[in-house]
């Protein structure tokens, strides 16, 4: 039984390692602006991560027959929903400081959509999906503490430009939820999951990558 | 400015570790049953913790005079509440087994409390202390999953018979508060305390042990 992350995000596959799962990473290529545009107008967000997670794990399965025999292919997406509104990477210094100044001191929900396929014998023969929520409450950053962490790049390259589980972990004051989805990969809801395909956590613990 | 963690904890290492200080590991012999019976009977668990934490960070500051020209001490201790009762390291398989029939779909609080001491010419200038408490949600194992858990033999050596950062992360649905004070220290806590003793964290940031 293989297991393959479909993702790029070295969180997530820390977040796997740590719970005894070491995967194999394969990214995929998928235009996720793209997807979310083709998207009905006023998709609920739970349905916007799922639908980019599904994306990300189905094109990964359509690249390892090599694997196929049996294996599960995860994929995950997350936002954060600031106000309503679907927040991903803020890639600049600017739009980190702007989105700062939005969530310091107040609270936003943070969503993972999850996609598990089974593939067996080549092909596809199930598929789990779900959303894990789960809000988070920031910290006020004094002004040199949010100049210094911006400085250090970090909120740039993730989602809702924080991260639970670097240095952004000193500006988290609270959550409500699964601090692995919140990361980028909730283990509870994958553990179900799994479940719904016919495979049980505990199989996957201790299997190397490969 | 030098940071000593006065805790043997891999985890509280790696937590900071992850947030951006490599901290000095120095670590206590005190004898933590002894303090905490010392206690008076009925004290509060928030106080035990608390207790026990500044005992640590006590007893290493003692120590270190070599480190004291400049230096913070950080003490931490974390039990499981569970029913009203506070619950350390299960130590053996059966004593974990009987936890998890009591906690295992219900919920408990971790209680972590943290001592801060800052050192100057070799004597402490400052003191901060203050406890974090986190409800954490347990999910429902199934036997064979919780036969599998135990026989890893990671719940058997840390604080109410679970981790959130490790295989028993699959075990957990949600938490309320703090992620990083379930795993032993917590980081927006750590961060005020710091402020106390006037140190901002992101002095610390990046500096490596030693």
């Amino acid at each position: 039984m293989k297991f393959v992350l479909a993702s790029a995000s070295p969180a997530r596959r820390e977040v796997l390692r740590s719970a005894g799962i070491d995967p194999i990473v394969r990214v995929s290529d998928v235009d996720e602006d793209a997807i979310a545009a083709a998207l009905p107008e006023g998709t609920a967000p739970d349905v916007v991560v799922v639908e980019l997670a599904r994306a990300k794990a189905a094109a990964v399965a359509a690249t390892i027959p090599e694997l196929a025999a049996d294996c599960v292919v995860v994929g995950c997406d997350s936002m954060l929903l600031v106000d309503g509104e679907l927040q991903g990477k803020p890639h600049t210094a600017e739009v980190a400081r702007a989105r700062w100044g939005e969530m310091a001191g107040r609270s936003a929900d943070l969503v993972t959509g999850h996609c598990v396929l089974r593939l067996q014998d080549g092909r596809i023969t199930a598929e789990a999906i779900d959303c894990s929520s789960t809000t988070v409450h920031f910290a006020k950053p004094e002004p040199d503490e949010l100049d210094a962490y911006i400085a250090t790049g970090e909120p740039l390259q993730v989602a809702g430009a924080f991260t639970l589980d670097g240095l952004g972990g000193w500006f988290v004051d609270r959550i409500d939820g699964d601090p692995s989805s919140v990361i980028g990969i909730g283990l509870p809801l994958l553990r179900r999951l799994l479940g719904d395909v016919g495979v049980a956590v505990t199989q996957l613990w201790g299997h190397p990558a490969g």
